[in-house]
């Protein structure tokens, strides 16, 4: 290997003149993986307008927390009951924003008081998720920061954390974490769930996104928190979010929400007086769709793991090739969620962006996965390899290892 | 006429004895409206799914403020610029009550201070929306009431309250107002304008639910509000909201809203920490069918009214059979809209709204036209004709008439 600076300066300077124009930046969904949900789009027509269960679908009323079919459907995808769940509109992101925004300005439960003390606080996972921070940022919550490990959050931290009154709860991917892949432990779901906290109002809202989004058999599927909250004794110390963005439409799915009886009344009551419930017909669409796919939801997850993992092979494979054995950095081998998560041994993060931008590869900005975009390493970069191509996967990965070779020679050129 | 009290008991009894079974209650389409829109629900097939503008419907990206299309079409409605249009997800009330909510948490505009002092006031119209009182109520806002009159909002009040600093605005119907179908004059429009405020953040509300929804050719258009803040020197004084929820679905509708673009650009700003766009597929459904529609929105506008009118014509010529000349109520005659108001002359509103629910007639409740249902008067009804088809509007409005007549009888009998 002719890994000096030269040398890859050459190497770059080629791999510039390719005029790329790749973007590996965000979590999306390849369009044939949008495909497989085209039935959706037009499977309830006027003979569907009244559900199952007798609700006029055009009309008002009947769905406050959402269809009753709804509720039933993205139970079982929680694990947890009917009457535990809330379907809204799309996108899981609005459900917490709302479920914040209402505890902020009247508290999460009956009785509580608002989350509005100054300073308000909650613990977050690093790495993470760049659009959980930016919201808590603009809703006012400071972010403690906890490692994100193979076990989940690191829960000495958060045990720790959790002795300051001034924090309200956790956010957290509990089932392979953005960016990392990382599912909780089972130990560590008992833990959340029994923990002191110095707040009563100490929440656990857990982003299950990718809950049902395996990429092979090889399953991880984190413990029943709100079970586990319920054991210990603490039932109402958890709220359970999802979405179908990536299982339908990214840009027409459903978020949903689950959590105690006691907190669905009082959210419910809440929202009652924000409208009088969400998209009652998308809602039913989806029933119908996924109730009739090939072996259901199950079915449709299978089909897009087919379409996925090879991609994600793909980045392990170019990884390895490129970087195997060279020290210069490490990364994940994901079996679920929509991203891998790679760490530099030097802080160069910034420099291999800047690098691959300058080449034509857009990656996630260096520093997204931590709050205010601030990396204390400078080292973790979210790849984000599900919706181009194959081809510029492997083509974008090779770039990638290139920018990093390049950035970490030369900052070992310049600090000896 | 044997208006004397045992004679109108011995009428009631054989009202109750019908054994009616009628709801008259909240203002909802019928069937046979959103039959008009049923072609909406499969217009969009999996050849629609890149919008003319260029945006992919099934990802996420391209629609933080609704996709061009929809903001193009909802602008013209609110007679404003599509850069000046936020479409949403379902519900006017959902974007009222989050932009209330950002209001309350980070104040409207850009280094506006947040509108949390206590207390904080928000005028409102009287008789005016229940669900507008009930947001209000759930955010902490007092709700000093002006009277709504033939001309809107009564400045003169408007005026003398918007000198509190710790009113932040007004939230009113301007067209067809809920329940008294009354629409502001253009003179009101400029004063409200151009109105001092001695809270700098004082903001029209204007929720426009009926703008378009004329029941004849006597149509009433309200001034431009945005444009007449522009001409008084404040830009960022109105928002405007508006749905299709009377238009396509109440179930599966649009909200939209309409301000100044600095005002649009913080809120979309605010909200884009909450997700990344609305429902795509939804807006352009609207978009496809609304366009193809025969005459566009006015066509189906008109269709509505066919529809509509003759219900409103029936509520009339019951109650001026039934009511006229007795001096025992007033009531009014709407050009647009959803309900009819009307006052008994004694304050007997909510004895006839038991009486009516006795005889198995559902009446929107007694006072739901005051904030927290607290009807001075105890004298303003809502009649909501829209739902229930025409013969049970008839069957209900004479058993109202009968209502009227016994409890203002035993009123008079009471109070000699």
């Amino acid at each position: 290997m002719t890994n000096d600076l030269s040398s890859l300066r050459n190497q770059y300077e080629e791999l510039k003149a390719l005029g790329l124009s790749l973007d590996i930046q965000r979590g999306q969904p390849a369009d044939e993986n949008f495909a497989l949900s085209h039935g959706m789009l037009t499977c309830v027509g006027p003979a569907d307008i009244v559900s199952p269960s007798g609700v006029g679908l055009c009309n008002y009323p009947g769905g406050l927390a959402g269809i009753a079919e709804a509720r039933e459907l993205f139970a079982e995808v929680l694990d947890i009951e009917a009457d535990e769940t809330l379907v809204g509109n799309n996108s899981s992101l609005k459900l917490l924003s709302d479920t914040l925004m209402w505890a902020l300005l009247r508290g999460l439960r009956e009785g509580e008081a608002p989350w509005n003390s100054e300073p308000r606080k909650m613990i977050v996972t690093v790495p993470g998720y760049d659009r959980h921070f930016t919201l808590l940022e603009s809703l006012g919550f400071e972010m403690p920061t906890v490692p994100m490990t193979t076990e989940g959050p690191d829960l000495d931290a958060v045990e720790a954390l959790a002795l300051d009154p001034s924090v309200y709860g956790i956010v957290f991917v509990p089932t392979y974490s953005n960016p990392t892949g990382d599912t909780i432990s089972a130990a560590n779901v008992a833990r959340l769930a029994a923990m002191p906290t110095a707040n009563p109002a100490f929440t656990i809202l857990a982003d299950d996104a990718y809950r049902i989004h395996h990429l092979s058999d090889d399953r991880h599927e984190p413990s029943n928190l709100l079970r586990a909250c319920e054991a210990a004794g603490n039932p109402d110390r958890v709220v359970l979010l999802g979405s179908t963005s990536k299982v339908t439409f990214a840009g027409a799915g459903l978020g949903f929400l689950g959590t105690s009886r006691a907190n669905l009344a009082r959210l419910t009551q809440l929202m009652g007086s924000e409208y009088i419930g969400p998209n009652k017909l998308e809602q039913y669409r989806h029933v119908k769709f996924l109730r009739a796919y090939p072996n259901g939801l199950e079915g449709l997850m299978a089909d897009h793991a087919k379409l996925l993992r090879p991609k994600f092979e793909a980045v392990g494979q170019v990884l390895n090739r490129e970087l195997g054995g060279t020290g210069l950095a490490r990364w994940t081998d994901p079996k679920g969620g929509y991203f891998v998560s790679l760490d530099t041994t030097r802080p160069v993060a910034k420099r291999v962006v800047a690098l691959a931008a300058e080449a034509g590869v857009t990656l996630t900005p260096a520093g997204a996965s931590y709050p205010h975009r601030l990396d204390p390493g400078d080292s973790n970069l979210r790849i984000a390899p599900t919706r181009p191509p194959i081809q510029e996967v492997e083509t974008g990965m090779a770039a990638l290892a290139l920018c990093v070779k390049l950035a970490s020679a030369e900052y070992d050129a310049e600090h000896g």
